[in-house]
């Protein structure tokens, strides 16, 4: 294979590789939304659904690493290419944590539809959006090489930190009014914290994301040329 | 550099890499144990030592990561050093998020402190231990590619689990018996789910150590001789 044919097969590899991470976060945020809307709709079944697990998302993230080392070993990319490809393998096991947290909140809604009902969910529905919007966009911002894209999901994560402790007040303010709500409370407290952790998965990401685009004038200039160092 | 030269170079700076990712590890296990002595000791100077910070640790994580992509670009590893690589980029970050968790813990000890002082820790300070000898054994593990370790710490997860709900039940029964040891409490009880946390990334580095070496023969067929590959 001469030196523009093996770079442009692995920038299709790439591409695909790219697409495929894309493909396993839309099935990660789906699990995190299955397990949001269990609890709002008091539906037992669904959190059934969430904890069973999914051997669509194992599968995808055991390919994932997969091309990823594939490619790194096979076309021994330089500068942008090789940050892109380390950054799938972190962004492949942040998106695997994201799914065991849809078990967490699932496991929590179980355990919150055991007890007496709450006056309301508080802000938690609204607080469940954020994250969700943040992780999409931290994956475009992957495809895409989109620092502000990027930048934008890095400057969310204080309005979900505000959210999450307005979250945290209204429901302790249950817990102090009446003793009953407590156990309820707690679990909402928990299922809070891990919509937190899934924007912390998403800023993981975004910070991925501007090292590779950012480091790119950085630290290539002492590596090899991009074509010679793909050529062997 | 002749093939010989080059391997044997890229040995000790991959022993280097190693031996500074411990480093790291060190210094986040002494910021944890710090918090959790802040918690014990009832010390407010502590806890903001902790939350300002470590610029030790923030230097040593950007080092870490520039000999990883250093060592990826210039030797172009196969085999178990591309996979020792990456897993040290992937480690790296795991040891920064476990700096975030004692920051976290000292903020919660802070909160707790604010309130009127609980019967005791319940069993907190003995959960503390677990998941800092989880994480020092992980770290050994990698150091060492020692796959028996990596799985004990795996082991060690479920009895951490147990833990967590023991003192999850104790802490519930505080509030249960005492609406004013409720904010205190719930305080401890996020304290214990950052224990956790630091648990769960002792077991991403053990996953990964066990990555490390068992994928070395099922996945370096379809690569290059070791040293052809580094020679170039």
């Amino acid at each position: 294979m001469d030196s523009t044919k093996a770079s442009r097969h692995f920038a299709e590899e790439l591409d695909t590789l790219k697409k495929r991470v894309v493909e396993m976060g839309r099935l990660v945020e789906e699990r995190i939304q299955l397990a949001v809307h269990a609890l709002i709709d008091r539906n037992l079944g669904e959190t059934r659904t969430v904890v069973e697990g999914d051997t669509e998302i194992d599968q995808l993230q055991v390919e994932v690493d997969d091309r990823c080392f594939t490619l790194l070993a096979l076309h021994q990319p330089m500068a942008i290419d090789l940050r892109s490809l380390v950054a799938a393998v972190k962004i492949n096991s942040d998106l695997e944590r994201v799914g065991d947290l849809a078990v967490n909140i699932a496991e929590a809604t179980q355990r919150y539809l055991s007890h007496p009902r709450l006056p309301s969910l508080v802000d938690i529905p609204r607080m469940a959006e954020l994250p969700l919007a943040m992780l999409h966009d931290a994956l475009q911002s992957f495809i895409s090489n989109n620092v502000a894209l990027a930048q934008s999901v890095l400057d969310r994560d204080d309005t979900l930190d505000e959210l999450k402790m307005e979250v945290f007040r209204d429901l302790l303010s249950y817990m102090l009014h009446d003793a009953r709500t407590i156990e309820a409370a707690l679990n909402l407290v928990l299922v809070s914290r891990h919509l937190e952790r899934v924007g912390d998965h998403a800023t993981n990401i975004a910070e991925d994301v501007i090292f590779i685009v950012a480091a790119r004038d950085v630290r290539h200039v002492a590596a090899p040329p991009l074509t010679e160092a793909r050529a062997h």
